[in-house]
């Protein structure tokens, strides 16, 4: 297999990107200079090689813990629970919620195989039994303020 | 810039592909094995490295001349000029043309500056000069039997 082929088939891996669409990526990145190539091969490995799970939060991050955790601004009597990592993004773009994120890294689907094991259920439990979105950062005493956003 | 944020900003540069794309696109390499991005840089950089012109044809390749010149089976007499290299895929994979091809590298136009002395056309006279696509070597004589495979 040529390595036009080889590249295509793996830009074909990616979800939304099919076979003729994945030919047309590779004969565009011949026309451009090789460095834009590189670059997004550079940018790959840096992905694979710097980006982890924060051992508090259970995002993606290059620091552990993220930089969500270990910013004393934000508000450390409110959890935002969240399916994955890429939903923080959403919600902080939207710039209202100055809380913390928990990642399950998933959703509940018994149909699928995924069960409470499979996702950060229990660390978001410990999370909270130790004063963690339970308003106490807040001032509020024990009130659980846990809030549970919908993918 | 986070690696995430960058990875994401190369995908955008591809065409087609917006900034939430590029962003899901980046998402998903996270959560496979990191082995499929691994994979995919490998494949940019050999790209990059092996895939150079034929200094026959102008066509992509990782050996020049290029296979399709080399192939003794093809016909010598029959040139199919094109706008792309990525048009030689389309045509051989309806397998009817069994001669050789040009690549022109673009065309004309001379609103975008794009002259001819931007593109394989001198290589093109050389070679039909040269008895290329003159349809000698299906031993017609002198007829011209160069087409052209319109974009």
């Amino acid at each position: 297999m040529s390595v036009i082929d080889d590249l295509a088939a793996e830009f074909a891996k990616l979800p939304g990107i099919g076979r003729k669409t994945a030919l047309r990526l590779t004969y565009h990145l011949l026309k451009q200079s090789p460095d834009q190539s590189r670059r997004l091969a550079g940018a790959l490995e840096a992905l694979v090689a710097r980006v982890r799970r924060c051992s508090v939060c259970n995002n993606l991050t290059e620091q552990d813990p993220c930089a969500l955790c270990t910013d004393p601004r934000r508000d450390q009597g409110l959890l935002c629970v969240v399916e994955d990592a890429s939903d923080i993004g959403a919600i902080e773009r939207a710039g209202e919620f100055r809380g913390l994120y928990h990642v399950l890294g998933g959703r509940l689907s018994p149909l699928d195989g995924v069960g409470p094991e499979d996702l950060a259920i229990q660390s978001l439990v410990d999370r909270v039994s130790n004063g963690a979105g339970t308003g106490a950062g807040a001032g509020a005493g024990a009130g659980c303020a846990v809030s549970i956003a919908a993918g």
